[in-house]
């Protein structure tokens, strides 16, 4: 047997960087604490969610992978704490900007990266500014704690993604997320829906998920959004196994059997059942009447 | 506003094919008096499930579906109640055996046929002995009450397969089912799971769902199934909005709004921002260590 104790902490953010990750710490070095060997952490935990606004200037975050403090200082607390970290940064590679995930190992090597493939755009969700279109396609990084598939926030809606890296050979998923209240919308949850998503591709892939979620209410300029928490581990049927709650910061664990997984994906057999030769429209674009742009 | 009131049936069923219709057909009028306008029916309702069984003179079920006389019946009842019924048959063409939905309308007029792309086999579902998989793809039919993707059972697990009916023009999509325990697996309930799967279609593609799923426990030559009923309805975020219990015969309807639906599926962003360049591998055959019938 091959157990997993995986974690996801959530906290809210300042615009205070080593504050920030001075709070992360603690809460990886408990998760440590409790056996974690994969943590997951938020998505773009360096700051606040500065994508609330359309500001250039907010561009002048973004920082090279090479010599990033913030890798360097998540690489040595993974090797003190033995711990998987993927962390999400706003990258600048040249003069292209991307949302990334950096798969630490638990000895502090940096495995890779992936680039945020989907990229929202909504009032108060203005990536498509920030963010390029990721170029890595999807990634599977063989680690200590066994093969994670990482995705990042928007990620997490779409099907393709999940069953992509688990085909890649991906044995749970981890979505960093920032996610809260539709400053359009105001009284609209997504809360439930977002995480009904994330159990679907546990359930259809028979492969756990471990989303973590920002809290706290943060101001921008032009709107506020309160984001909701609500981290979550399910297993490979999607039930969840463990959930934080909407607005404190902390840390969840859940363990995973990945062999009695393994063997459950396998003799559920829609992995045998499935009709590649049926499925070409998928990789076809969207027809313009589901194009919300084109119906802006 | 084009409402659509979408209703479910499960029933227990037996060998006798007029008896298990008089149920359904009470089951419908009641539904269509609740003012539904699209009426799910389980899969296979003419009999027992005989696939609990590998058995060559269950072939002999099989009929054509030109002449058929349970499309006769119940193409009279969908133009008597003016619902729309989509129902499953065992369907005998020269010598091949599929497991086909035919769709027929609100006016009793056939409009088509789908047959069932993912067929499953595990102890107590040997649907490969009976059924060549699928030769139509996905189909979505134009109906009195809107445009209605079908699946059949197994399908409802693969979320290549709800993708593509949206992407076809779905507004919502039906899955007659058959499934309960686990002959191999004495103990084991996959209801959550098998809901959270269809849960998450209706979410990640912001389409209502509905299932209807037989009841009842059935004795096989070999094995016995509880079939655990559970039908249900879904709105387009995945919450249900209706449910029927794990045993007893019965009808649930739901009101949805499809133009409000279809405002939130284009708005909420997901199909502008599909990565089709990135889902090659969705195409290419599965990876032999998912393939179970490698593993065993």
């Amino acid at each position: 047997m091959r157990q997993m104790i995986a974690a996801a902490v959530q906290i809210a953010c300042s615009d205070e960087v080593e504050a920030n990750l001075d709070k992360l710490e603690t809460h990886v070095r408990e998760a440590a604490r409790r056996g974690a060997q994969l943590v997951v952490l938020q998505e773009l935990f360096e700051s606040v969610y500065f994508c609330m606004d359309e500001d250039e200037k907010h561009k002048a975050r973004a920082k090279p992978l090479a010599g990033h403090p913030t890798i360097a200082r998540m690489a040595a607390l993974a090797r003190d704490t033995g711990v998987v970290l993927p962390i999400s940064l706003f990258e600048r590679d040249g003069t292209r900007l991307f949302n990334t995930l950096v798969m630490i190992d638990a000895d502090g090597k940096v495995l890779g990266h992936y680039r945020k493939s989907h990229i929202p755009d909504s009032p108060g969700y203005s990536e498509k500014l920030y963010f390029a279109d990721g170029d890595t396609g999807f990634r599977v990084f063989e680690t200590a704690a066994g093969k994670v598939g990482a995705g990042v926030c928007w990620d997490q809606w779409f099907p393709e993604a999940a069953r992509a890296m688990v085909l890649m050979g991906a044995e749970v998923l981890v979505y960093p997320t920032a996610i809260g209240s539709e400053p359009s919308f105001p009284g609209w949850d997504s809360r439930d829906h977002w995480q009904r998503v994330m159990q679907g591709h546990a359930g259809a892939n028979l492969t756990p998920v471990i989303a973590a979620n920002r809290v706290g209410v943060e101001r921008g300029e032009s709107c506020e959004i309160a984001f909701y928490g609500s981290s979550f581990i399910t297993d490979h049927t999607g039930a969840k196994l463990a959930e934080a709650d909407r607005v404190s910061d902390g840390v969840i664990t859940a363990a995973l059997d990945l062999d009695a997984i393994a063997e459950a994906r396998r003799s559920w057999g829609v992995f045998r059942d499935r009709r590649t030769d049926l499925y070409g429209m998928l990789t076809t674009p969207t027809p313009e009447r589901l194009l919300a742009d084109k119906a802006a």
